[in-house]
């Protein structure tokens, strides 16, 4: 599939043109901690080295990498952001080091390879958004041999929720098909054309929106039923394009509550910088997107509504596959699977389903 | 400038390729009965005709139209909504009269010249979307010499209001600059990067999307203050697109309350459906979106909001002119200025301003 670079641009670069945008993201305590701690606890791997930063937007971690003494480093952006990040850079004293290059990182040269890769292209349920694909082709482009990326290494992680979004949004699906009937009633009375026909197509399109698309939502960890399970491992010195093009997983977890009803999944990352093997951080940094009560992040969870809900007991496992493709239309977006059953500690098996679901 | 249309189509036609958008135009009861009236109660210019409906959606004009007696209805859609039009017509048992077409009206061919063009392209202050621009291309190819637009007229307005959105829009301005300050000092102090410099930009953005871009709204009568006034006319059987690629009036409008103060004009259309010069309808049609309190429709009026707000009296007039080009980025979307002054009954000259607006 070739991507139109102008429609990419229309349907994703846009909204990173906004300082409103890149706003949210800078004040995502989470995600500013860990980055900012991975570099000033970890000067040894900026000290006198050469940067990349992969998508810099406001050009935050490249001050950071200067401030932690990198020689220079190299700030890629694709939008007009750029312009606010030399701004920055400038107001920072740091024009010397950081050196802001407008164009997608596909696009541009740079003069020299370099010792670091930093950059942060996490989406949500990490790989919407496919912006990794970018930071491989920089690291395979221009990292040294012995370089090393920040984050070095990224996991996601699925498991059994209880929540009221489940209810919420059948019952707003149903609403939505009630109002639809009323509005053919009143189109054949009104209007003399029967829009009868259209009901399922309608019907499709509304279960797409309110029950097969999954949602943004920041859970309380207790709302998480059973032990969470790990569906991708991905170390960021070695994985390929094709790596993260398809994923397919086993999983199981066991309930870790008394009794609970699932909604369905939740879906989230982590990652961790941790140097490279032959130069490894002091102080190993973890940036979690898990179900927090104090540190909710602006990825949040992805949840993904199990229809219909149903209940678990202590000891019961859930059992099955997990699958993740991109989307035909968009590259950006998403299509997930889950096929799973309910194993009772028993051992009888219950409620084998198959689901997907739409990242949008 | 040329058009991309893979951007086009990922800014533009997507929304019409759901039945939900799609509904929300055929539960607007204005709109249909409007369009169901000037069909209905001038079946003469349908009866035994050809049609061409231009951007059919749903298909529910070119339906109207074969009910009304046409031979043979032509109905064009880009998106795939083509697929629910042709589902529709069968169900109505038309589909001997009413072919469906998918693409665009400036790729397709017909096999004919037609009697009738009808077409529902009006968008927010009725040119937002360009969509005019297809509709007069159909009419310049399709369109025998002797036809007919449906509808055949149409006109814009602009009047004086009173509401209560400047000062929440104002309010909103300044509560997001206020919360820039905090994050500019918890950035600082958190993180050693002072921001400060972006402030100016921030500024920017947020004026531009608080206070320079019109807003939709439906408004009561009575908060529309001065007389209205026409700054355009268009007879849609010979406007051309370089007629409403810029506009340019001058207008100048009578405040009709004993004392007001003016939050900024609103801007609507309306449109008629006369037939043509030899073959008027016998029944005329108006479809209007002006300020109305029993027949809302979906367009509403756009508000452009005066900053600052300012008094006016009974007699006091708002003289000046307005003018309308497209967006250099999205030929669909629109820049407005307004440049006028209150001429107070005594005859001094106050308040010389000159506003500049974006349609998004
Ligand atoms: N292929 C590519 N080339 C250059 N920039 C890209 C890119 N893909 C995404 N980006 C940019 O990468 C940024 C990701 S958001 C992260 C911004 C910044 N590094 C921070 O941590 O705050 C966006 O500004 C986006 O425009
Ligand atoms: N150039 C073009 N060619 C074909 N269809 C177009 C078009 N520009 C816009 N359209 C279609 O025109 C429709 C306008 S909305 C009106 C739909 C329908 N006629 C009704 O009155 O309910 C949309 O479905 C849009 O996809």
């Amino acid at each position: 599939a070739v991507v139109d670079k102008g429609v990419d641009f229309a349907n994703y670069f846009c909204t990173y043109a906004f300082l409103y945008h890149q706003k949210e993201m800078l004040s995502d305590r989470v995600r500013m901690d860990a980055y900012c701690m991975s570099i000033f606890k970890n000067k040894h791997h900026f000290k006198d080295k050469t940067v990349l930063d992969v998508g810099t937007g406001s050009g935050i971690l490249a001050i950071w990498c200067a401030q932690a003494g990198a020689r220079k480093v190299y700030a890629v952006e694709a939008t007009k952001m750029s312009e606010h990040a030399r701004q920055l850079v400038k107001a920072n004293n740091l024009q010397g080091i950081v050196e802001v290059i407008e164009g997608s990182i596909e696009d541009i040269t740079l003069p020299e390879k370099v010792d670091v890769i930093i950059s942060e292209w996490m989406g949500y349920f990490l790989l919407r958004e496919s912006m990794l694909d970018s930071v491989i082709c920089a690291r395979d482009r221009w990292l040294k041999p012995t370089g090393m990326m920040y984050p070095s290494h990224a996991r996601m992680w699925i498991a059994p929720i209880r929540s009221g979004l489940g209810n919420q949004r059948k019952n707003d699906y149903e609403s939505s098909m009630i109002e639809w009937d009323n509005f053919v009633d009143d189109t054949h009375h009104h209007y003399g054309v029967n829009m009868r026909v259209l009901t399922d197509s309608y019907r499709k399109e509304n279960e797409k929106y309110y029950l097969q698309t999954s949602l943004w939502s920041n859970l309380e960890p207790d709302q998480v039923v059973g032990i969470p399970a790990i569906v991708m491992e991905l170390d960021c010195l070695t994985a390929t394009v094709d790596d993260i093009r398809s994923l397919n997983a086993n999983f199981s977890t066991s309930i870790s509550m008394e009794s609970a009803i699932v909604a369905g999944f939740a879906g989230w990352f982590d990652v961790h910088f941790r140097g490279s093997q032959s130069n490894p951080a002091q102080h190993e940094i973890e940036l979690s997107t898990a179900p927090s009560r104090n540190n909710p992040t602006h990825w949040g969870q992805q949840v993904f509504l199990s229809n219909p809900s149903f209940i678990v007991k202590g000891g019961d496992k859930i059992t099955g596959s997990f699958s993740m493709t991109r989307s035909v239309e968009n590259h950006r977006l998403l299509n997930v699977e889950f096929s799973y059953h309910l194993q009772k500690s028993s051992g009888q098996l219950l409620n084998s389903t198959t689901s997907r679901f739409y990242i949008d």
